[in-house]
């Protein structure tokens, strides 16, 4: 199974579809290509027109839902780069994943939350989703959506 | 016109002047350069000496204020640009942005704020000011700043 | 004295042994090379198995202790350098820091925190520490670590 089968295999997993295109909404693009490296904007867990998991984790968001929000940002971000190189076996690497989670005063599990969407990347891209990574608590973000991922990827020239 | 008089111009139409040397304090600098990709550091609306725009967005700052406070940033990076570069008409296409919104508990327009930097940086580089971009909600920032911005772009070699 | 000198020095100033296996925890790694760029995943100022420095910056975390504790994310990520390049000399520049400070609603000393983590770099890489950087201010952070840092780096050919 290559790449772009896992990506289908994990949305049927994850029990969406990501078929509609995918909005970003204001004066921005999804992804910039320099050379062999791959810009992907920020995505908060939204499916179609709606934000599938929103609130602040540890408050009124589980870790679990947590972790579901961060597998739907991954997805979009893989998605996005699929649409933009053809195929997924057209990454090379993965190079940074940033990962904000909404979290309440207390939530110290942003590893956690974060270590789902790095598993879903591996999954799909194997050795290629190999990546580093920083995951950090903010306040508030876009949407009230409760995660926000954004990541740099390298790929073949 | 070309990308410097539109500079210029948006100066002019926010009514600042950002002919004083940019200072942006601390053991770094404004912006590194390696190769065709060049780095900009943090930017707060600081004009002269003064953060112009300081506060929690969605409290005791507007969306107003917040996104002239986000044009502020922008305008910042892209003189930071100039300087390094001698013409903004060395850039070849703006990368990632970055914008961290200070923001209330219930505040969610981070992308709205992110608009306002965005719209600036087209409007200056046209074509070239097309990025991706990450906007998040952050519980603070340095001087009491409202937005904070930084970016990566690539340059003609 | 070259830096891997000064990379000891600097370690035993600081009272710390980096010299056990840097955990980073979690399904990705510590540092990816693409070409001549390295990414180093964020780094909270953990020793072995302790997080040295955690709480909220301006409320039960000092000024100080938040030096301390940007000073120890930055030994990190040299430490991780150092392994990965074999030689600290190999480090030709550090384009971007990225430095999260657990900050309490009041606090905006931001930039003092980063800088500890700036004349860590400067004092160990030379004129190869000079870098861009972005200092903010989050809610939470892993493990309830006061100060999260991330970086990315030039690397001779």
């Amino acid at each position: 199974m290559d790449a772009d089968a896992r990506l289908t295999q994990a949305a049927a997993d994850l029990g969406y579809s990501f078929d509609a295109e995918l909005r970003v909404g204001g004066n921005y693009v999804p992804l910039v290509r320099d050379d062999h490296v791959v810009y992907v904007s920020g995505q908060v867990p939204r499916v179609g027109d709606t934000v599938v998991v929103t609130g602040r984790v540890g408050d009124d968001v589980s870790l679990d839902q947590a972790q579901h929000a961060a597998r739907v940002c991954a997805m979009r971000a893989l998605v996005l780069l699929q649409r933009a190189l053809g195929s997924l076996d057209e990454v090379r690497q993965v190079l940074r994943v940033t990962v904000y989670v909404r979290s309440a005063a207390q939530f110290t599990q942003h590893s956690e939350v974060a270590d789902a969407a790095s598993e879903l990347l591996h999954r799909v891209l194997d050795r290629a989703g190999t990546h580093t990574r920083t995951s950090v608590g903010v306040f508030q973000l876009p949407k009230n959506a409760s995660v926000e991922l954004d990541l740099i990827a390298s790929v073949r020239r």
